[in-house]
């Protein structure tokens, strides 16, 4: 590549924009993984990571990616020909289902239009009329919609149907982003992943554990090795791993932890509440719709924006990136070219989002796509207006 | 950690040394794995690391340790029940071999003393007397004993015994440290990983596949998801993935290729050659064992070093860690504590050598082991002379 | 420092927000000042220098800051009680000149309002009636005003009077930046450096010496030792200095020269332009007003805005840093508090620039001062139109 | 440069090896120079560096070399024609001298034999018979020979004389490396850099400054600005410099001095006591002689060591660096081909002194030199006994 002026704006959903810290914390030299440092290291990021997931169960991490996490959470604890029961909430629900049908498992899929959550009446009804399902599956924020379930009401209509079932919630994209509480909210399995809310690369994923999953686990019949928790927790207690760590993503994730935790969770929280805020307030000002329809549902990472009828997405974005050094998000799936998404997380800022709202504005006006100016006036104002 | 003066000398046969420039390159700010700039840099490492496997096949890249990539050979190839020829030729090779179990596959593994290859004999015999073996699986250099088996003579008992079988080969500690022929050996999977020869951090790691393997891979029947190829392959040939790649990572990969391309792999070969044989005669002078009993399969990436009688390598390796600052690698499984492990591979070079040896044997005159000075002369008197 | 979310928007006038490949490149290991990979490193730079000076005369580079090379032009070049012809065009020219006084020479400084660059007229005037000046002394771009003087039109103004005196430019914040030519515009000392157009960190500094300014080293006698140029031009025969140099910096500026070339010095110019024009709309949008009152004067490199009566830009400065975490330049001397400076150079680009701009605009908005809301949108309908 | 394996061997006497802590600090985003963060910097540093001068004086830091603040130890302290006390203890002392000349100054020059430091007795003697000297400058380690002068010991001398001369020392090569102590020892200007004890790349240096300089400064009349104590003082007081300050290289000296400070100067000192006797041990296994002459004197941070008749040293440095890839320090001035240098200094340990031995000791067997084997192991020997 030659020298392009400025930093790129990587406003897709995940990864995002990583700090300098991590960086900086991932290119230190690495350690040996079966000495003293390295057990330290080890103890540090699990008891981390159990307070970002609000849990004092098991937290398990993998080299991998989110999706590697996704079937750590069913070879652990189902069998072959187990039931569960997921919602078509989006592309990433979608491929989720698809994961579970391949290793052999039968999923009630409950179709959805891309555009809302899980609705927690519908889990009810259908865990009261099927008492084989042995796992719902929520994904927490859709990435690929923009849409947020409202997890702790799914739990208490789990808990309304007296159904025994375990409860697993990708957090993939809400994880550090949006209030999520593993253990108050009753999950059994919660998948988790480094590139979102974690603000590190990709390369990392995780599972944390209840106690109901991990005896579910000692009876469960999908063949696993490399996801097996038992292995990993075991080795775990002497800082160690059963295979090589991913050392160096590793001392990022320390780092970023650290970062967190110096302001606090309700912090991030916040802050990423008043990004999406602001963000569909251009959206609004610019005369174009959010893909999400609930207001309830709102995601605090990411914003899909409804491309008017006629109009490409794929191409808008193209050219945002060749002329503004910003990339956006492609639609997924259902969406493609209907959709482009704003990632509006990580190590994120006001005048980043400024930035990167101005790119989508200049955008909208160099490709002729029909919009209102001012959609990025109504973000600043709003910005610039209280805390 | 307090300041420590100095580098720390990490000298376990894996993860190496990782030079500034791969740092560095994994210190870069993550893109977006689905633009026009991921695309590239996905066909750049794809074509690197076909030149240092010595293949046209294809290459597969996991976000994962080795024992993924092993996985994800056997479950793209394999069925339930399928029964499979192994090799006990140290620890490695007992993990590959309790993995394929676990996935339910049946294993002859032929015993060994952890001091000696493959026999080649062996295989023949073994292979002319059961046809129904789907898979020959051999570890080509044993991280854990120092030894190197001779993959291509395998190769050749499979063709004297004219079996059908799948050739796989574990090259995680031999690529790009000792010749390694994916295509010209007749290997249909070969399995290796980021962190020994590529002189990568731990966390990403790959399967080679011949046509025979992909072939075999239409009608395998073990469940896959994560490590299904045919998913990376079809989402490859448009520089994507199907799931989001460990990119900083990939940054680095892109580099440790470039940089081995720009001496060539025989000066690679060449110099862990020279390495582990200056390492020998270190270890002779001291009058300790090497573990490797034959001369023809000392490794060039790792030498283990059997302790006297009575002598604990653990107790050893810690007070040199504590008192040198150099980390070697301890005695696995059988081996606990009997030998320690001097890594000589990565990026490294002679003074780097003559320091850990140094360390080695300084540490053996603190802990009061009965050993002769002079190793490390002889050591550097072999690596003064001639090239 | 607890952690703050997302980057730092560092708009002062220099330095600029550095590059991550140069900020990699200056934390490459330190190496043998006088050794072969050195001589290579200094004969790139100042190879690289010379175009960006648009010279094929000496370069010479000091480990200092930019008032350093200041005090090289003139020690190198004069003499005590020697006369020189200043211009009062800003806070630099004022400081360049208090530096001339100290070191003992004479210094006719015409006045200026500190809005307007350097009058040719005038200069032809003294300098006809004044034949003992020595040097003449214009500051290309006062970083303090936002004020570009107009260099080769002095140059003419210097000939049509005939007269012989040296003339010095400090090039500080226009290299780069603007079209500056050291041999075309008969330039004898040009003073410039490392942190506003190069982008990279403070620490280094060069002087540009003509044939002519080379001759007058040979009979000038104000004392020198550390800037005198005949020692560093000697020792650069052979690649080294005479003194110990600043390596890592000097890697950084290969790297900085190596960015710029790619792209070409009238690229850097024209964007620069650009986002200078950009700003200029956004105030003139605001309803406030800039300070250089030329147009022809306006600068490239940073832009100062003047405050309504009665309002104080320092607290509206702090407000836009804790508030928004954008570093805007402050008034200097005669215009403390009385100006805000933005910033628009070095790696830098649009949406940056909107960024900065939303931080003003917003700072504005929270603070009280009279303005009018649709600068930001000014400069976004300029940069969104035509290129 | 095509890519070498392992590390570079920076076996020069500075700039030393750059601890990754320091390189990493160096690398982080330049901030503001006028905002609150760089306040809190400037107070830390300045701070930190009185611990390491043992000092409750004024330190000022200048963007220069070492050179640089020997010029400013003098024109802020001295008049044209003053008459100075120096002594010829090596190339270092000598380029101070021929300093102090162009600037004006009168040099008594005590003659020496570049082997030993300087004489507390002539000290007394000269001061006892010439009232009219103004400073007495001594440079603590000579950095081309390997010798250390006793600077309380010169104090003594120069209070038995009861002269009222100043007393400036140049510690750039003691600085953290060798007990030096500014206040008790009486020291007016002591002169340090940043490439040596400090462990940072080149690019800072400073001058501590007690009240009998300060005082002085206000009459003294050599021309000065860049080097202005009173300037920097000043504007230090509210945490700024009067000039833009090299901010990365800041970073890097607040990362040194907390990293020299979890240790303590004590550890510092003993630990390269340490690695200097263990060099001298190596030289004399060798058969090989110290420049040094007298053991009171021999250095804790390079070792020169002379050449057997008609043997050429720098023909020996070449040979050692293409094949070891391992700098070692040329003779200077008097010395050039004489002697080698080895520095034994700052981000260093006993193995990287191991390698650095090993590389000289076979170094001196390729290029048929005639020496002894043992002295590696002589080294080692003292290396492996008690701390």
């Amino acid at each position: 590549m030659p020298f392009q002026s400025g930093r790129h704006f990587l406003q897709i959903p995940g990864p995002t924009n990583v700090p300098e810290r991590i960086l900086h914390a991932i290119a230190k030299s690495t350690i040996d993984h079966r000495g003293p440092e390295f057990a330290r290291l080890t103890r540090e990021v699990l008891g981390g990571l159990k307070k970002i997931f609000q849990t004092s169960g098991e937290v398990v991490i993998y080299p991998s990616s989110g999706t590697g996490a996704w079937e750590a959470a069913l070879v652990n604890t189902l069998s072959p020909g187990d039931k569960v029961l997921m919602f078509e909430t989006g592309h990433f629900a979608a491929l989720w289902r698809n994961l579970a049908v391949r290793l052999g498992l039968k999923v009630d899929f409950v179709p959805g239009d891309w555009r809302q959550g899980v609705d927690p009446k519908v889990v009810e009804a259908m865990l009261a009329e099927d008492k084989s399902i042995k796992a719902v599956m929520v994904v927490h924020n859709e990435t690929s919609t923009g849409v947020t379930s409202q997890v702790a009401e799914v739990r208490q209509a789990i808990d309304r149907a007296g159904h025994p079932a375990l409860f697993m919630v990708d957090t993939i994209s809400s994880l550090a982003l949006t209030d999520y509480r593993h253990d108050e909210w009753g999950v059994d399995v919660s998948v988790g992943s480094s590139q979102k809310g974690l603000m590190l690369p990709p390369g990392i994923a995780f599972n944390v554990v209840s106690q109901k999953a991990l005896a579910a686990s000692k009876s469960a019949r999908l063949p696993r090795s490399y996801w097996d928790w038992e292995a990993v927790i075991s080795a775990n207690q002497t800082g160690f791993f059963p295979y090589t760590p991913p050392t160096n993503l590793l001392f990022g994730l320390k780092e970023a932890i650290q970062m967190l935790l110096e302001k606090g969770l309700e912090d991030a929280f916040k802050r990423h509440n008043r990004w999406g805020e602001a963000t569909r307030r251009a959206i609004r000002g610019w005369g174009l719709e959010i893909n999400c329809l609930n207001p309830k549902e709102y995601s605090n990472a990411v914003t899909a924006v409804r491309m008017p009828e006629g109009q490409d997405a794929d191409s808008l974005r193209k050219q945002i990136l060749e002329r503004f050094n910003l990339s956006l998000g492609n639609g997924l799936g259902k969406l493609q070219g209907k959709v482009f998404r704003i990632g509006h997380m990580g190590d994120f800022n006001d005048l980043m989002l400024a930035g990167t709202l101005s790119g989508v504005e200049m955008g909208l006006a160099l490709s002729g796509i029909p919009f209102k100016k001012g959609g990025l006036q109504a973000a600043i104002d709003y910005l610039a207006g209280g805390d």
